[in-house]
């Protein structure tokens, strides 16, 4: 029995009706030559953002199962075109919603987990010559309810469905050619990486590499499924996620992960004041801030935070709510950062890399905002408009240069 | 137990943000009154016609499955839309597609018919004080596959609904305020019918009253569903159309229905030749050609048929085909025709009501091309140029003009 390749398109690769034409020959291609594939599919690009607007117009805070019914319309489109382009090359293909395939998930409207992807139905059109054309990004709960999932989305979906059937790879084709060293739009000198284990990956996702969502790699490594990132506009073999093997480098460090528009919040008063502390980390949990970053500075009792620059506000007015019960100090804020990642095989020893990034940052004048390393990975915050400078002399410094 | 209302909601009426907001505004104030209400919604006005212009891009020939699991994404934005904007307004509301409901149809994708509507969902939503808004047009088959009704579309989901509830009325809201004598556009004397018989309304809407499809109206005399045409732009009682008593008029004559666009297809040598005859209806009807006004002319051997103008040249072509085969004469055509029809309370001596018309219309010089009679209708087909005067004066000669 032929493995399956599951194969994940998203919004700008069936962003057109060429773009839909394009992947049908494609997967007629493949098709022909005795593959056997299950698509997933995201919404035409700019789809999904055009209905979430006109819910914000009916209601800015519409229900998320109503919102769910509302934005999974979208993928019911993209499915069904593209079943029709493959019919039109004379392959046999099916269009299914989540509720057809029966991807189950929990209740979570807008942020649903999947729970069970029924494989019986798939199976049976595939050894009917079928290809499955499954709408990525929704799922069905157990009382019938149209759901949508969270973060990750249609990726999720595809290494689900590959999970699930057992698959032998999951791919996920995209509007890069793979996974590179780094931005290519800050460094040009970045490379296009054949393979990358598992663990620099999810780090490199997390840091802020957008080409897969980090909840996506996770769940692939949970459910051994093997990943590939492609291009849906040029033929090539992408990269490969691997398992079996750590990364081979020159510098031991793998790749440079970049987030612009970032945020630093520092408070005053907190550390070595348990109550105050528990009190502020439990209100931003509370409120869905995402604080990444988080140093402390015992010598002016002071506590750190990084978080995403629009929250910023939304955090100033949570932290003013605690002053009172809590004798904070002072509060300051800075915007317009950029936090550079460093992702390493194995596990460096942090001490030395922090040094050695910090002295190279230093020597051109860019001043390092917060340091703050784990198992695999070193990131420094610094200003978004030494961003550029910043992750090209450590692209350099570091090996990552192509030859 | 109050006795349920359902109301169909056409694209027009959903058409925009605002119509939505004023639909909304309706249902809340009714739903505050006490009323238990169930919507069925189209899609947006313009939104099917879109997504079957994108499937014609693709493929202009594309398979009914998927062009009703493309065209059916319109009614699921619709649905949640509405459902926003009832719950924004503090009412309960949940948005049901097809499958959700379980209206169940056959697999006759592109026109499958209604088999069983679920009541227990939707009677469970009601006595918790849900509003269900519920999208027309789909249904799902016993595999699970999306489908499409035919002909009546969303006002006969509203009805099959109607029937399955057992529904006090099923109300038609849509862009006029009721049933009238003729078409307003055509004469301003027209009249608003508080009142008509399914009978008369049936061959109405069969005849060109585009406010009602045949097919929903014998639906709901079918089942027993009392239907209610309403505007959803103004308030009033609209046109109710009653099972009990027949139509009072003062002319015996209920209303006058237009078609447009009409064509006139005669074919000699076809009458006392039954080969020939039978091979020309077997012909039109695999080719799904709706033949409408028959007539004979034995002194030619000449027959003629009433067709959509649009039909004219693929029935000629059809036509050609059967020439060799069964020695058939001349053919003729005409188009730019309208036909103009009368339909009566109680059964006419038709006779005379024919004398009468033609009569009618000879003294103003419009030449009738064809009478056809049914047994509360009459028939005439028209030059299209003289349509808005034969219809006035035939108002005016039955007594239907506004006093």
């Amino acid at each position: 029995m032929t493995k399956i390749n599951v194969k994940k398109f998203g919004g700008t690769s069936v962003g057109s009706f060429e773009r839909i034409e394009a992947v049908a020959d494609a997967i007629a291609r493949a098709h022909h030559e005795g593959e056997r594939q299950v698509l997933v599919l995201s919404a035409m690009a700019g789809e999904t953002n055009r209905l979430y607007a006109m819910a914000a117009n009916i209601d800015p805070v519409a229900s998320a199962r109503e919102l769910d019914m509302l934005v999974t319309a979208g993928e019911q489109v993209s499915i069904a075109l593209m079943a029709m382009a493959l019919e039109r090359r004379g392959i046999k293909a099916r269009s299914l919603l989540g509720s057809q395939v029966k991807i189950r998930t929990n209740n979570q409207f807008g942020r649903a987990s999947i729970e069970l992807v029924e494989t019986n139905g798939l199976i049976g059109l595939l050894d009917a010559g079928v290809v499955p054309v499954i709408a990525g990004f929704q799922g069905v709960d157990g009382e019938g309810n149209i759901t949508t999932l969270g973060r990750g989305g249609s990726d999720t979906t595809a290494v689900a469905v590959a999970a699930a059937l057992n698959a032998a790879e999951c791919q996920i084709f995209t509007d890069v050619c793979g996974v590179f060293t780094t931005d290519p739009n800050i460094d040009p000198n970045a490379q296009k990486l054949d393979s990358i284990s598992f663990e620099a990956m999810y780090e490199m996702a997390r840091q802020g590499a957008k080409v897969l969502h980090p909840d996506s790699v996770a769940c692939a490594r949970r459910h051994g499924v093997v990943l590939r990132v492609l291009s849906s506009f040029e033929p090539g073999s992408g990269t490969l996620i691997r398992f079996d093997e750590p990364d081979h480098t020159v510098s031991g460090i793998v790749g440079i992960a970049v987030s612009r528009g970032q945020g630093l919040v520092s408070v005053s008063g907190v550390v070595d004041n348990p109550p105050a502390e528990v009190a502020l980390f439990k209100t931003l949990a509370d409120a869905c801030v995402d604080t990444d970053l988080v140093a402390q500075q015992p010598s002016e009792r002071m506590l750190s935070f990084s978080l995403a620059q629009a929250e910023v506000n939304k955090v100033l007015a949570l932290i003013d709510t605690l002053t009172g019960a809590h004798a904070l100090g002072a509060v300051n804020y800075e915007t317009e950062l950029a936090k550079v990642s460093l992702i390493s095989t194995g596990k460096p020893v942090m001490a030395e890399l922090a040094a050695r990034v910090t002295e190279l940052l230093a020597a051109q004048n860019i001043r390092v905002r917060l340091v703050s390393t784990a198992e695999i990975k070193l990131s420094v915050m610094i200003d978004e408009k030494d961003l550029q400078q910043a992750v090209r002399s450590l692209h350099r410094a570091f090996n990552l240069n192509k030859v």
